[in-house]
């Protein structure tokens, strides 16, 4: 394993971060996943997440544990809070928030015990559901605060933070993790899927899926609900 | 209530986030106390934080549960690696990685949820015992990462943080809160203290604090192990 690049990669259990992970992987990164259990309605994205970091040769895969349903206020991580089937104008009631700052400093954190050189996250700015969080200024940002923040970055050897798929489309997205064998079926994107990780093919993000699979002209693998 | 600024106090139990929690609620701040269970040696700091919440006059208090032992790296979430009697040169063992970046991650998203205006924090770059994120650079890239990260920033209010303690020293810190009537003996900084919330003298924290104490000419009401 020696002198490879090591990454932290944060894996979901969805699509976009196991492509990622594949693309990490090729690119001959020695590849540590990294997953959140904060409270989301479902777990079947963090056995995803677990599959995936295997399948795709992670070294190693940890899952943090974070009550953000302690301080509430989004449709994942709050049961008052309905998933809605429509899209809406705005940004969405799924959006968590700040929940991409707060798993990159995770991130950030883990990538120093490491001595790791990257963060590889797979936000998107195309496909970004209008989330603050998602957009190329916030990368921007938190780069800049990553390059002060620890004590690597005190010692003029900061972390960097990739995020390789900001401006794919999601078509683009699933043609290279094609590309590269990620099995798609076992990926989780639904923000409602059932305890067996079976989509609902209705919320926000199924339908962003299901839209990439078509515009790519590769097979749905997806699990859905209704099938 | 209404017309008050609305304001997340970051509140670990120990002596500068008292004095900070103390000083917004004297400029009139509605304060909403912010602790983190994050698998610290012991949880006297959490029940000294909910006391001090509620003493000052905070609205309310949450504790949000962050298993970073699931990270380990420092000596106060990882067994292996013993708090240090003695002062080191740089950065010590009991430096938590990317902990105030985690901490104020989360703050910004229970801000968000409030609809909070400002995010307090007692980060002091006098006594910072060498750790990157407390110094002023970290803050003021911290503030350029909330002013793109949330919806608020998206609609043109981000969300201020302030490190009122930034520039102070511990003797000006203890002054200040003592002037504000902050019950100190309800505070816990050390390192090591055991369950009763005692402390043990000898760690850097202790020994920061009570030449603070000496030097701000107020007696120590620190409760110590060996007394």
């Amino acid at each position: 394993m020696s002198g490879e690049t090591k990454a932290v990669v944060l894996v979901s259990g969805g699509l976009d971060s196991a492509t990622v992970l594949a693309m990490a992987k090729a690119d001959g990164r020695q590849c540590h996943a990294l997953s959140f259990d904060y409270g989301q309605r479902h777990l079947a994205e963090l056995q995803a997440a677990e599959r995936i970091a295997k399948e795709l040769g992670a070294v190693e895969h940890r899952t943090v544990r974070l009550d953000l349903r302690a301080i509430g206020g989004s449709a994942l991580t709050d049961d008052d809070i309905p998933v809605p089937e429509h899209g809406t104008e705005g940004i969405p009631v799924t959006y968590v928030p700040a929940r991409n700052t707060v798993f990159l400093s995770i991130a950030l954190g883990w990538a120093e015990v490491l001595d790791a050189d990257e963060i590889h996250v797979g936000v998107n700015a195309v496909d970004f559901s209008g989330y603050p969080d998602c957009r190329p200024a916030f990368i921007d940002a938190f780069q800049a605060l990553a390059d002060t923040a620890t004590k690597r970055a005190v010692e003029g050897r900061p972390i960097r933070i990739c995020a390789p798929l900001l401006h794919m489309s999601k078509a683009e997205i699933i043609r290279q993790g094609a590309s590269l064998g990620v099995d798609y079926s076992a990926t989780v994107s639904c923000y409602a899927a059932d305890n067996q990780g079976r989509a609902c093919g209705r919320c926000d993000s199924c339908r962003l899926r299901r839209a990439g699979f078509e515009a790519a002209g590769v097979a749905d693998p997806t699990h859905y609900a209704r099938d």
